[in-house]
């Protein structure tokens, strides 16, 4: 193992090494973004096809979990990173763990859809799967250029976000308990129309996650498990990123 | 930071830390186990003093995930560790976020639990809730042990199990569907233990993730994603480990 390079972290090839990383996490992001539109597409616009294609691209986005936190690890053993390096590479592996798992739930979205697509009842909230997918997607990016531009106020504002998405999954639950009630044989098409409502919102909590990863990069706190307002608190009082 | 101390990993103080992450991990992870236990003898048993008890330790294992991944990263800052000592490192911070997710499912057993409490009902899908609940908790102990013993064959057990439950869970789904068809005043109360169901199931995909991070320390072999067929194929063919 060469272990020689201790204080390289000013030179050139660990930057690079960083970057790459960092470039990975940015391009598996962006795939799992148009994994997340194309599945609300295609529950919303009922495209079929759609569905199909991303559940066969759900590999493409397990692969590169496990290769860009393959190359964190590698980074660990031959960089020994310290301080704002190490944070990067710690916020790297633990992003694309969260991107795999909202892939997962795209992934799940598209299972449902074509359940859904099989029969009648497609028109089952279509409103607030329409109005909560336009948030997650929203949120989905705006964590990923948070953490492009080590900006907090960009992540506080998908936490505050992911409050809205939980409020607005609550409701449509709300409305959909209502319909099985009134329409028993809709019930098992419904149940589909309950995990795509769930998966959502799971894509909510994942956004939220990368969020915190940014807050982590940047001020070096920990704010999972935090509340929103403290965490809304720290980066008032606190300015100076301890690096 | 004291970064003098390269070579220490051989030193006591080196073997006491990473003794000390292990063993916290352990002891978040006999937590976690109650309370899932705990939540299913809640839901089962109808206890729903044991509900609150659970909410309540809800923020206990939080806290020990932040603490004991904050030492890992300690650990990594301070040792530079490499090889199976970075193994280690990295698999304890990965099965504490498990069991935190753990952590979190028992408390949704417990909430849920007490929804259902409130109302008639209780004894929907009782015997499958039962039967799941055994499984997982015997997962999780199961995954916890194969960690301790560094056991890669515990750790397929487990794996191999997770598939058992996924069944239990389908034909759970199957059997509340069916029940919310015939009755449509009980679906309120159906959802409920909809949730509880999927929550058994997802603690199942926990305690196998865990495993998968024992294969991961004893082999060096990454398997998440891999179906079980090709990691009891790599696990007979492979007996040495690359350390």
């Amino acid at each position: 193992m060469m272990e020689m390079n201790f204080n390289q972290h000013i030179s050139g090839q660990f930057n690079a090494d960083l970057e790459a990383i960092r470039n990975q996490m940015m391009g598996m992001g962006g795939l799992v973004e148009r994994q997340v539109s194309a599945a609300i597409e295609a529950i919303c616009g009922g495209e079929t096809s759609g569905a199909d294609d991303i559940i066969r691209r759900e590999d493409e986005v397990d692969s590169m979990e496990v290769a860009i936190d393959h190359e964190c690890t590698q980074i660990l053993v031959r960089r020994q990173p310290a301080a704002s390096d190490l944070r990067m590479v710690l916020a790297v592996s633990r992003v694309v763990r969260d991107l795999e798992r909202i892939g997962d739930e795209a992934c799940k979205i598209a299972i449902h859809t074509l359940e859904v697509a099989d029969a009648r009842n497609t028109q089952i909230c279509q409103q607030s799967l329409r109005y909560m997918g336009a948030e997650v997607v929203k949120m989905i990016s705006g964590a990923l250029d948070a953490f492009a531009r080590a900006d907090v106020d960009g992540a506080i504002e998908v936490v505050r976000n992911d409050k809205l998405v939980d409020k607005q999954y609550a409701a449509a639950l709300r409305e959909l308990i209502t319909y099985m009630m009134e329409d028993p044989r809709s019930i098992s098409q419904a149940i589909n129309i309950l995990w795509i409502l769930r998966a959502l919102e799971r894509i909510g909590d994942h956004a939220r996650n990368i969020s915190e990863q940014v807050i982590y990069l940047v001020s070096g706190t920990d704010v999972r498990h935090t509340p929103l307002s403290e965490i809304e608190e720290q980066a008032a009082t606190k300015d100076d990123s301890k690096s």
